[in-house]
Protein backbone atom coordinates (compact mmCIF):
# COMPACT_ATOMS: atom_id res chain seq x y z
CA UNK A 1 0.00 0.00 0.00
CA UNK A 2 1.25 3.61 -0.85
CA UNK A 3 2.16 5.56 1.86
CA UNK A 4 1.99 9.02 2.67
CA UNK A 5 5.85 10.20 1.68
CA UNK A 6 7.52 11.62 5.09
CA UNK A 7 7.29 15.51 5.20
CA UNK A 8 4.48 15.41 2.51
CA UNK A 9 1.34 17.52 3.67
CA UNK A 10 -1.77 15.15 3.35
CA UNK A 11 -4.55 17.52 2.15
CA UNK A 12 -7.98 16.32 2.51
CA UNK A 13 -10.05 17.35 0.15
CA UNK A 14 -13.47 18.21 1.84
CA UNK A 15 -11.44 20.90 4.03
CA UNK A 16 -10.59 22.21 0.50
CA UNK A 17 -13.99 22.31 -0.41
CA UNK A 18 -14.70 23.95 2.62
CA UNK A 19 -12.01 26.69 1.89
CA UNK A 20 -13.15 26.94 -1.84
CA UNK A 21 -16.86 27.81 -0.29
CA UNK A 22 -15.52 29.98 2.58
CA UNK A 23 -13.14 32.16 -0.66
CA UNK A 24 -16.00 32.16 -2.92
CA UNK A 25 -18.60 33.91 -0.13
CA UNK A 26 -15.73 36.22 1.26
CA UNK A 27 -15.03 37.60 -2.57
CA UNK A 28 -18.49 37.97 -3.04
CA UNK A 29 -19.52 39.94 0.03
CA UNK A 30 -15.74 41.26 0.89
CA UNK A 31 -14.38 42.01 -2.76
CA UNK A 32 -10.76 41.25 -3.76
CA UNK A 33 -8.96 44.77 -1.83
CA UNK A 34 -10.93 43.39 1.59
CA UNK A 35 -10.75 39.94 1.65
CA UNK A 36 -8.22 38.51 4.04
CA UNK A 37 -6.75 34.86 4.55
CA UNK A 38 -8.37 35.25 8.76
CA UNK A 39 -11.61 35.75 7.30
CA UNK A 40 -11.38 33.15 4.89
CA UNK A 41 -9.78 30.42 7.67
CA UNK A 42 -12.86 31.24 9.77
CA UNK A 43 -15.13 30.88 7.89
CA UNK A 44 -14.00 27.49 6.48
CA UNK A 45 -13.38 26.21 10.81
CA UNK A 46 -9.74 25.96 9.92
CA UNK A 47 -6.83 27.29 10.91
CA UNK A 48 -4.81 29.60 8.38
CA UNK A 49 -1.72 27.40 8.55
CA UNK A 50 -4.52 25.16 6.31
CA UNK A 51 -4.52 27.98 3.99
CA UNK A 52 -1.06 28.22 3.54
CA UNK A 53 -0.16 24.56 3.21
CA UNK A 54 -2.04 24.65 -0.30
CA UNK A 55 -1.41 28.71 -1.37
CA UNK A 56 1.37 30.74 -1.20
CA UNK A 57 -0.43 34.00 -0.95
CA UNK A 58 -4.10 35.50 -1.23
CA UNK A 59 -3.28 36.34 -4.59
CA UNK A 60 -2.25 32.84 -5.42
CA UNK A 61 -5.55 31.56 -3.50
CA UNK A 62 -8.00 34.07 -5.17
CA UNK A 63 -6.39 33.11 -8.93
CA UNK A 64 -6.65 28.92 -7.73
CA UNK A 65 -10.23 28.91 -6.97
CA UNK A 66 -11.62 31.36 -9.57
CA UNK A 67 -9.69 29.72 -11.61
CA UNK A 68 -11.22 26.25 -10.83
CA UNK A 69 -14.62 27.55 -10.82
CA UNK A 70 -14.76 29.32 -14.07
CA UNK A 71 -12.88 26.75 -16.21
CA UNK A 72 -14.86 24.00 -14.94
CA UNK A 73 -17.80 25.57 -16.47
CA UNK A 74 -17.05 25.81 -20.27
CA UNK A 75 -18.64 23.04 -20.98
CA UNK A 76 -17.85 21.02 -24.72
CA UNK A 77 -20.73 19.69 -25.90
CA UNK A 78 -20.50 17.94 -28.67
CA UNK A 79 -24.57 17.98 -29.99
CA UNK A 80 -23.60 17.57 -33.91
CA UNK A 81 -24.59 21.25 -34.97
CA UNK A 82 -23.45 24.60 -34.58
CA UNK A 83 -26.80 25.98 -33.50
CA UNK A 84 -26.54 22.57 -30.68
CA UNK A 85 -23.16 23.67 -29.87
CA UNK A 86 -23.89 26.94 -29.37
CA UNK A 87 -26.60 26.98 -27.62
CA UNK A 88 -25.14 24.79 -25.02
CA UNK A 89 -22.04 27.18 -24.98
CA UNK A 90 -23.95 30.16 -24.13
CA UNK A 91 -26.00 28.63 -21.58
CA UNK A 92 -23.09 27.74 -20.20
CA UNK A 93 -21.61 31.22 -20.46
CA UNK A 94 -24.98 32.28 -18.97
CA UNK A 95 -25.24 29.60 -15.64
CA UNK A 96 -21.09 30.69 -15.13
CA UNK A 97 -21.75 34.45 -14.42
CA UNK A 98 -25.73 34.62 -13.26
CA UNK A 99 -24.10 32.51 -10.47
CA UNK A 100 -25.57 33.98 -7.67
CA UNK A 101 -22.12 34.53 -5.72
CA UNK A 102 -20.06 34.54 -9.35
CA UNK A 103 -22.33 37.49 -10.70
CA UNK A 104 -20.56 40.04 -7.63
CA UNK A 105 -17.08 38.49 -8.02
CA UNK A 106 -16.28 38.95 -11.40
CA UNK A 107 -17.03 42.41 -11.88
CA UNK A 108 -14.52 42.85 -8.84
CA UNK A 109 -12.02 41.05 -10.30
CA UNK A 110 -12.10 43.12 -13.63
CA UNK A 111 -11.99 46.39 -11.46
CA UNK A 112 -9.32 44.84 -9.70
CA UNK A 113 -6.98 44.12 -13.31
CA UNK A 114 -7.84 47.53 -14.51
CA UNK A 115 -5.86 48.58 -11.23
CA UNK A 116 -2.93 45.66 -11.03
CA UNK A 117 -1.53 44.27 -14.70
CA UNK A 118 -0.22 41.28 -13.13
CA UNK A 119 -3.74 39.94 -11.65
CA UNK A 120 -4.94 40.82 -15.10
CA UNK A 121 -2.52 39.00 -16.73
CA UNK A 122 -2.93 36.19 -14.32
CA UNK A 123 -6.48 36.14 -14.71
CA UNK A 124 -6.34 36.42 -19.02
CA UNK A 125 -3.93 33.40 -18.92
CA UNK A 126 -5.55 31.26 -16.28
CA UNK A 127 -9.40 31.64 -16.96
CA UNK A 128 -9.55 33.65 -20.37
CA UNK A 129 -7.07 31.03 -21.99
CA UNK A 130 -8.55 27.91 -21.38
CA UNK A 131 -12.10 29.14 -21.65
CA UNK A 132 -11.15 30.17 -25.00
CA UNK A 133 -9.40 27.02 -25.82
CA UNK A 134 -12.68 25.09 -25.59
CA UNK A 135 -14.63 27.73 -27.58
CA UNK A 136 -11.66 27.44 -30.31
CA UNK A 137 -12.31 23.38 -30.74
CA UNK A 138 -16.38 24.19 -31.15
CA UNK A 139 -15.64 26.91 -33.45
CA UNK A 140 -12.92 24.83 -36.01
CA UNK A 141 -15.78 21.86 -35.68
CA UNK A 142 -18.03 23.78 -36.95
CA UNK A 143 -15.69 24.82 -39.99
CA UNK A 144 -14.98 21.44 -40.79
CA UNK A 145 -18.44 20.16 -40.92
CA UNK A 146 -18.93 23.42 -43.35
CA UNK A 147 -21.00 25.20 -41.12
CA UNK A 148 -18.77 28.17 -40.80
CA UNK A 149 -16.80 30.12 -43.20
CA UNK A 150 -12.97 28.68 -43.63
CA UNK A 151 -11.92 32.19 -42.98
CA UNK A 152 -13.42 33.00 -39.64
CA UNK A 153 -12.08 35.81 -37.85
CA UNK A 154 -11.83 33.45 -34.85
CA UNK A 155 -10.60 35.81 -32.22
CA UNK A 156 -13.48 38.27 -32.95
CA UNK A 157 -15.81 35.38 -32.99
CA UNK A 158 -15.11 34.22 -29.59
CA UNK A 159 -15.41 38.20 -28.04
CA UNK A 160 -18.72 37.97 -29.77
CA UNK A 161 -19.99 34.70 -27.97
CA UNK A 162 -19.58 36.07 -24.16
CA UNK A 163 -19.55 39.37 -24.68
CA UNK A 164 -23.20 40.08 -24.58
CA UNK A 165 -24.29 38.15 -21.96
CA UNK A 166 -21.70 39.48 -19.82
CA UNK A 167 -22.71 43.24 -20.83
CA UNK A 168 -26.41 42.11 -20.26
CA UNK A 169 -26.28 40.66 -16.69
CA UNK A 170 -23.23 42.10 -15.24
CA UNK A 171 -22.80 45.41 -17.01
CA UNK A 172 -26.29 46.58 -17.35
CA UNK A 173 -27.57 44.41 -14.63
CA UNK A 174 -30.76 43.69 -17.43
CA UNK A 175 -32.52 40.55 -16.84
CA UNK A 176 -32.19 37.33 -19.05
CA UNK A 177 -35.77 36.72 -20.21
CA UNK A 178 -36.84 33.33 -21.16
CA UNK A 179 -36.05 33.45 -24.36
CA UNK A 180 -33.35 34.99 -24.33
CA UNK A 181 -30.50 32.38 -25.14
CA UNK A 182 -32.47 31.51 -28.37
CA UNK A 183 -32.41 35.38 -29.43
CA UNK A 184 -29.27 35.70 -28.60
CA UNK A 185 -28.46 32.33 -30.24
CA UNK A 186 -29.93 33.77 -33.92
CA UNK A 187 -27.67 36.63 -33.70
CA UNK A 188 -24.61 34.66 -32.90
CA UNK A 189 -25.02 32.25 -36.21
CA UNK A 190 -25.42 35.44 -38.13
CA UNK A 191 -22.80 37.16 -36.62
CA UNK A 192 -20.35 34.07 -37.42
CA UNK A 193 -21.18 34.26 -40.71
CA UNK A 194 -23.07 30.96 -40.52
CA UNK A 195 -24.04 28.98 -43.79
CA UNK B 1 -30.24 92.69 -18.29
CA UNK B 2 -30.70 89.33 -16.26
CA UNK B 3 -29.54 89.82 -12.29
CA UNK B 4 -28.87 87.04 -10.14
CA UNK B 5 -31.23 86.29 -7.66
CA UNK B 6 -30.59 86.57 -4.26
CA UNK B 7 -30.09 83.77 -2.68
CA UNK B 8 -28.95 81.94 -5.49
CA UNK B 9 -26.07 80.21 -5.97
CA UNK B 10 -23.33 81.63 -8.41
CA UNK B 11 -21.68 78.08 -10.33
CA UNK B 12 -17.98 79.22 -12.03
CA UNK B 13 -18.18 76.87 -14.77
CA UNK B 14 -14.05 77.12 -14.68
CA UNK B 15 -14.55 76.02 -11.12
CA UNK B 16 -17.08 72.84 -11.81
CA UNK B 17 -14.39 71.83 -14.74
CA UNK B 18 -11.86 71.63 -11.72
CA UNK B 19 -14.15 69.68 -9.87
CA UNK B 20 -14.83 67.38 -12.61
CA UNK B 21 -11.70 66.88 -13.77
CA UNK B 22 -10.75 66.04 -10.12
CA UNK B 23 -13.55 63.80 -9.62
CA UNK B 24 -12.31 61.80 -12.47
CA UNK B 25 -9.06 61.46 -11.35
CA UNK B 26 -9.57 60.36 -7.70
CA UNK B 27 -12.48 57.99 -8.90
CA UNK B 28 -9.66 56.39 -11.54
CA UNK B 29 -7.06 55.77 -9.02
CA UNK B 30 -9.07 55.67 -5.64
CA UNK B 31 -12.43 54.06 -6.71
CA UNK B 32 -16.08 54.38 -5.63
CA UNK B 33 -15.36 53.20 -2.05
CA UNK B 34 -12.38 55.08 -1.30
CA UNK B 35 -13.19 58.39 -3.05
CA UNK B 36 -13.16 61.22 -0.37
CA UNK B 37 -15.17 64.84 -0.83
CA UNK B 38 -11.91 66.26 1.20
CA UNK B 39 -9.64 64.39 -1.70
CA UNK B 40 -11.77 65.84 -4.54
CA UNK B 41 -11.53 69.41 -3.11
CA UNK B 42 -8.02 69.31 -2.52
CA UNK B 43 -7.66 68.33 -5.89
CA UNK B 44 -9.46 70.80 -7.46
CA UNK B 45 -8.04 73.52 -5.34
CA UNK B 46 -11.11 74.50 -3.96
CA UNK B 47 -13.43 74.32 -0.38
CA UNK B 48 -15.78 71.35 -0.13
CA UNK B 49 -18.83 74.09 -0.09
CA UNK B 50 -17.98 74.15 -3.42
CA UNK B 51 -18.78 70.69 -4.18
CA UNK B 52 -21.99 71.20 -1.85
CA UNK B 53 -23.13 73.95 -3.65
CA UNK B 54 -23.54 71.34 -6.58
CA UNK B 55 -24.29 68.39 -5.53
CA UNK B 56 -26.07 67.06 -2.24
CA UNK B 57 -23.65 63.95 -2.11
CA UNK B 58 -21.10 62.08 -2.91
CA UNK B 59 -23.58 60.09 -4.69
CA UNK B 60 -24.82 62.28 -6.30
CA UNK B 61 -21.65 64.09 -7.18
CA UNK B 62 -20.20 60.87 -9.43
CA UNK B 63 -23.49 60.26 -10.80
CA UNK B 64 -23.30 63.63 -12.41
CA UNK B 65 -20.24 63.86 -13.15
CA UNK B 66 -19.81 60.16 -14.96
CA UNK B 67 -23.40 60.86 -16.70
CA UNK B 68 -21.96 64.20 -18.41
CA UNK B 69 -18.88 62.30 -19.37
CA UNK B 70 -20.94 59.39 -20.94
CA UNK B 71 -23.45 60.54 -22.69
CA UNK B 72 -22.00 63.45 -24.15
CA UNK B 73 -19.54 60.83 -25.86
CA UNK B 74 -22.74 58.88 -27.60
CA UNK B 75 -22.25 60.40 -30.80
CA UNK B 76 -25.44 60.52 -33.55
CA UNK B 77 -23.86 60.74 -36.44
CA UNK B 78 -25.23 60.86 -40.16
CA UNK B 79 -23.30 59.59 -42.62
CA UNK B 80 -26.09 58.30 -44.94
CA UNK B 81 -25.25 54.37 -44.21
CA UNK B 82 -25.75 51.75 -41.90
CA UNK B 83 -22.09 51.24 -42.47
CA UNK B 84 -21.52 54.27 -41.76
CA UNK B 85 -23.58 55.64 -38.62
CA UNK B 86 -22.34 52.29 -36.97
CA UNK B 87 -18.71 52.93 -37.65
CA UNK B 88 -19.01 56.12 -36.02
CA UNK B 89 -20.71 54.77 -33.48
CA UNK B 90 -18.30 52.15 -32.42
CA UNK B 91 -15.82 54.49 -32.50
CA UNK B 92 -17.19 56.33 -30.12
CA UNK B 93 -17.55 53.41 -27.84
CA UNK B 94 -13.80 52.36 -28.32
CA UNK B 95 -12.99 56.15 -27.52
CA UNK B 96 -15.61 56.26 -24.35
CA UNK B 97 -14.23 52.74 -23.24
CA UNK B 98 -10.58 53.07 -24.10
CA UNK B 99 -10.20 56.54 -22.24
CA UNK B 100 -7.21 56.23 -19.96
CA UNK B 101 -9.08 57.35 -17.06
CA UNK B 102 -12.65 56.24 -17.83
CA UNK B 103 -11.21 52.32 -18.43
CA UNK B 104 -10.20 52.34 -14.98
CA UNK B 105 -13.22 54.14 -13.86
CA UNK B 106 -16.36 52.10 -15.25
CA UNK B 107 -15.20 48.48 -14.54
CA UNK B 108 -15.29 50.28 -10.65
CA UNK B 109 -18.43 51.55 -10.96
CA UNK B 110 -19.97 47.96 -12.20
CA UNK B 111 -18.23 45.98 -9.19
CA UNK B 112 -20.27 48.91 -7.01
CA UNK B 113 -23.39 48.40 -8.83
CA UNK B 114 -23.33 44.52 -8.23
CA UNK B 115 -23.11 45.18 -4.69
CA UNK B 116 -25.16 48.27 -4.34
CA UNK B 117 -28.48 48.16 -6.12
CA UNK B 118 -29.48 51.37 -5.69
CA UNK B 119 -26.05 52.84 -7.78
CA UNK B 120 -27.34 50.39 -10.63
CA UNK B 121 -30.61 51.64 -10.92
CA UNK B 122 -28.54 55.40 -11.31
CA UNK B 123 -26.19 53.98 -13.60
CA UNK B 124 -28.67 51.97 -15.59
CA UNK B 125 -31.10 54.93 -16.05
CA UNK B 126 -28.83 58.21 -16.23
CA UNK B 127 -26.38 56.56 -18.42
CA UNK B 128 -27.63 53.14 -20.17
CA UNK B 129 -30.47 55.13 -21.07
CA UNK B 130 -29.56 58.06 -22.70
CA UNK B 131 -27.06 56.05 -24.89
CA UNK B 132 -29.56 53.32 -25.20
CA UNK B 133 -31.76 55.99 -26.94
CA UNK B 134 -29.05 57.40 -29.15
CA UNK B 135 -28.53 53.95 -31.06
CA UNK B 136 -32.01 53.45 -31.23
CA UNK B 137 -32.43 56.42 -33.25
CA UNK B 138 -29.45 55.37 -35.58
CA UNK B 139 -31.19 51.17 -35.74
CA UNK B 140 -34.45 53.43 -36.80
CA UNK B 141 -33.00 55.23 -39.41
CA UNK B 142 -31.74 51.90 -40.47
CA UNK B 143 -34.56 50.05 -40.42
CA UNK B 144 -36.55 53.18 -42.22
CA UNK B 145 -34.21 53.26 -45.40
CA UNK B 146 -34.79 49.40 -45.70
CA UNK B 147 -31.20 48.01 -44.44
CA UNK B 148 -32.20 46.63 -41.75
CA UNK B 149 -35.55 43.94 -41.38
CA UNK B 150 -38.30 45.84 -39.79
CA UNK B 151 -38.58 42.95 -36.82
CA UNK B 152 -34.99 43.59 -35.93
CA UNK B 153 -34.86 42.97 -31.89
CA UNK B 154 -33.52 46.03 -31.15
CA UNK B 155 -32.85 45.57 -27.38
CA UNK B 156 -30.76 42.14 -28.46
CA UNK B 157 -29.21 44.54 -31.63
CA UNK B 158 -28.18 47.34 -29.15
CA UNK B 159 -26.42 44.90 -26.66
CA UNK B 160 -24.33 43.88 -29.43
CA UNK B 161 -23.15 46.92 -30.43
CA UNK B 162 -21.21 47.89 -26.89
CA UNK B 163 -20.62 44.34 -25.51
CA UNK B 164 -17.90 43.20 -27.75
CA UNK B 165 -15.64 46.20 -27.19
CA UNK B 166 -16.12 46.32 -23.52
CA UNK B 167 -15.24 42.54 -23.45
CA UNK B 168 -12.55 43.04 -25.25
CA UNK B 169 -10.97 46.14 -23.79
CA UNK B 170 -11.92 45.85 -20.21
CA UNK B 171 -12.66 42.54 -19.25
CA UNK B 172 -9.85 40.58 -21.37
CA UNK B 173 -7.74 44.02 -21.44
CA UNK B 174 -7.04 43.14 -24.95
CA UNK B 175 -5.77 45.34 -27.75
CA UNK B 176 -7.97 46.81 -30.28
CA UNK B 177 -6.02 46.02 -33.26
CA UNK B 178 -5.99 49.07 -36.25
CA UNK B 179 -8.42 46.80 -38.33
CA UNK B 180 -9.84 46.04 -34.80
CA UNK B 181 -13.10 48.03 -35.72
CA UNK B 182 -13.43 47.18 -39.44
CA UNK B 183 -13.65 43.48 -38.38
CA UNK B 184 -16.31 44.22 -35.27
CA UNK B 185 -18.36 46.37 -38.38
CA UNK B 186 -18.53 43.36 -40.35
CA UNK B 187 -19.80 41.12 -37.23
CA UNK B 188 -22.17 44.05 -36.30
CA UNK B 189 -23.70 43.98 -39.91
CA UNK B 190 -24.38 40.60 -39.75
CA UNK B 191 -25.27 40.08 -36.56
CA UNK B 192 -28.33 42.69 -36.94
CA UNK B 193 -29.11 41.06 -40.12
CA UNK B 194 -27.80 43.96 -42.64
CA UNK B 195 -29.55 43.63 -46.01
Amino acid sequence: MARTPTGAAVLQPEVTQAITDAVLHELAEQGYGRLSMEAVAKRAGVGKSALYRRWKSKDEMIAAVVTEFSVSRAVLEDTGSLRGDLRATLQAVLDWLAHPLFSRILPDLVAEAARNPEQARATSENIGGPRREVAEVMLRRAITRGELPADLDLELAMDVLAAPIYWRLVVRQAPAEPDYLDRLVEFALRALGAV
